[in-house]
């Protein structure tokens, strides 16, 4: 039997997801499958003690996790779940979609095809930052879409330095930096005016934010460049990095942010027949011609 | 000895290329090279017939060549010589050089470094493209900065397909599409709204220009995809393709326009101490700050 | 009786406009209006000829004019009735539509609406220019939505300078220059990254197309100024000026263009309840939300 | 004798800034003019309390304000000297000068021709926001530049619904919306991708910040449209409200902000021979081409 122990986890406190959830379990248990389930998650759906790990034993116990909510909560798992080699598969109770692609209507259907093996699997990478003060590394985090520096306080900008590989880029003015991966560059940094790409690229790119120069733009770069960020000692305030929008570091002026290309992957299972270009013509709009 | 026959190219009409074309010659005989010098610019500099030869002949005979004039030269270089498995240095006698990076006041110290071995050689991916008719093959051409579809007359939009790796990414009407690599980013896809792209990615940018949608953006693909550009049979005119603005064919509606990255590379030479962002702040105003 | 005189006019060999005119002409009589056709149009509905005038003279004896057609017909026809103080009504028959409001399956009930004195008018300005060489006027003409410079040759650029009440404001490489009006905004110009401009603005914007440098930006300016464009003498190729796409004129290295706006405007009727930002909305897709 | 009483402000702890002061009366002085220095800035160069006044008392009692500074000086200055019918003269003390176009190199001609009678006096419009909740007025501020609503807090996105003239225009999920005259046009609503307005121009522009959908664009409004911003309850930050990047209002979701064109205007006075464009070539780094 394929994958005779599943995860599952997803948005807790949303009743959409709650109820696929639920469903889901349901069904899993029903074809013989094992099925754990996140213990936040599970405490919020009042399933019984028994079966609630935390999240990363998910990805020690498991075969396969299905995360059930928004793009949101696939960033978040995976984050964690990208430690471990197990194929991840999303089931979209959010808005977008780009990573949970299986609609709620039909997750019977489409799950059940995953489970008898028809499937493809996507490697997508992360990026992984450590934020060096004097040298010495201070906090990391990791990001599946994007790390975005930030000012420290609203309506102020900031003045950094981006090194590539010990080169130096260039030195800038503006409102922050949006560090995006392919998997990201449809999120924050395409609002930014970033470049979509491919999510079978080896790829990031730097996106300037409200840049004080007309003459910067996007960067694309190999994403096995290491990326440093050096906050101007001139800084008055305290810059914040967020990652996937969801992990928050505070730095200060003086501080280097190094940012490499994390060695493991999130496996991104997708059922048959899936096709980027149709996601991206769906939720972009495209087609839709004046 | 390196380098025992040397060739020489550049812009045949241009004062400073033809006075620099011949001080390089004769530089390159003192030293003991044989120097052989591309037919249409030797005609043109009054040389002796016994060492001009066309083109692709710089190509088999020598081990290095050297065009002198400005990123437009290179360009056309570079599509016959790539061809070869030989390096190719540029000396600047035009506008920008991206890719003529000595400039002509210091070649001598140049040119005796790499002549003495002190360079790095980096490669630049072409990109090359069949027109089908029916599926018939009618007319092919290669390009090292861009591909450019037209409309055939101007103020007339184009509408066409894409479809990459066979799978359909979108239609457009618009003024036309630019397919860039890693080289011509800087180039015409940069004004269309283009990312850069460091001359290291495996990558090439397909690049609206003028979309008659507001949700178009500029897409990053793998360089070892299959692009295929379908122009639509509707349309009344005859589009154009232009390959790095200096070749150019008429294409027909119905015609599919198959583009691949060229298995050949063009093997650019750089003397000591190039660093592409030195050159991308410099020509691009980077730094420059409001 | 409001209109006893009404003109048609529209896309002569469209199907759905030859419809739409036929039963507009018929709804018209039978309410008791006497009813002309423009020529061009009526011929190729096989009008008897007593109905039939030129365009222009439907300016002169009538006392309201219907386009049936897409905001093509309504250009069109606005860069001549423009010359008479005579209200214009669209109706829609084309792609776009934010010119002629009207939609073919409810005209009757909108047109009756304007016949009864329940409607709003807009005042639309033009601009007009005149192409100079050696100071001589040798060509004009009006548009509604933009004048476009135009290379004389695809792919190939071309460099002007651009004066505005006689100040010089910049010199530009690109391949050309849209100058629109707050009608045109949402047309050519927003696709290459011009600004929206409210109908009631008495303003145009000047907007670079692909400038070969990256602090160029769009500019808006008082309608009342004098915008001035001097082909360089140095271009090589003919460039081409357009007007609303539909008229083109040849002009040469050293040829002066000068914009004003025409003192004319266009009356553009609305029926009761037009909301520009529905139409905009509706138009651009707004308020859809990833 | 014209302008018997001159007021001087400007940056009080900024070196330049300070020897230009005490120049500039020593100057004024020996020329017989009363000189009223604004309080804290004159505090901070320890000048006699007599000739010390509060800001507005500039307005009241001189006949001409001279402003020395960056454009950050000026725009506090302006907020404050619109409400009298006072002519301001910028001297340049720092980064940019848009607004201070005087330099402090030069300071004793360009001052001496302008209390000769040789100048220009050019009106620029601002902008005043009242924040309304449940309909009642519990703040107000003023902008030169631009007002802009900002999220609460980093990393967070805002919902809001925009009105012009009560006419529903928009929805928009985003980072934020700069709402900007035409004098503000070359400072953070060019960043953002906001058009440059001609300060003669009666016009506002409202900027997307990065916006949830690829469809949004910057719309150019006449000056003397009521807009209203009203945040959605939706929102669970409380949202922020920046002028000129200087002053700062908290709201809360539900409020709404309603922007009109202040009544008074701030009379800008430039010596002979000021050039709008060639500020704008100069500061914006036009005419430089790649």
């Amino acid at each position: 039997m394929r994958f005779p122990v599943i995860g599952i986890i997803g948005k807790p406190h949303h009743q959409g997801a709650a109820e696929t959830m639920l469903a889901l379990r349901e069904y899993l248990s029903a074809r013989g499958h094992t099925v754990l389930v996140e213990d936040v998650c599970g405490r919020a759906l009042h399933l019984p003690g028994g079966e609630l790990v935390p999240i990363h034993s998910l990805g020690t116990q498991c075969q396969l996790v299905i995360v059930v909510g928004g793009d949101g909560s696939m960033l978040h798992a995976a984050r964690v779940l990208s430690n471990f080699d197990i194929p991840v598969l999303g089931i979209n109770r959010g808005h977008l979609g780009f990573l949970t692609d299986v609609s709620p209507v039909e997750f019977r259907e489409k799950v059940t095809e995953v489970l008898e093996g028809h499937y493809s699997v996507e490697k997508r990478f992360l990026l992984a930052a450590r934020v060096l003060r004097h040298e010495d590394p201070i906090a990391s985090a990791e990001a599946l879409n994007d790390i975005v520096l930030y000012p420290g306080e609203i309506s102020k900008m900031i003045e950094f330095e981006v090194y590539v590989n010990d080169q130096f880029v260039y030195s800038q003015r503006s409102d922050g930096l949006i560090v995006a991966t392919p998997t990201g560059s449809t999120a924050y940094a395409l609002s930014a005016g970033g470049p979509i790409m491919h999510p079978s690229l080896d790829a990031v790119v730097l996106v300037p934010m409200f840049p004080h120069s007309l003459t910067a733009r996007p960067i694309v770069l190999d994403s096995d460049s290491k990326i440093e960020i050096v906050i101007a000692a001139t800084n008055r305030t305290t810059p914040q990095l967020s990652f996937d929008g969801q992990v928050h570091i505070k730095v200060q002026p003086g501080d280097a942010i190094v940012i490499n290309k994390k060695p493991e992957t999130l496996w991104l299972v997708h059922p048959q027949g899936h096709d980027y270009y149709h996601v991206l013509r769906n939720k972009l709009n495209w087609g839709s011609k004046l």
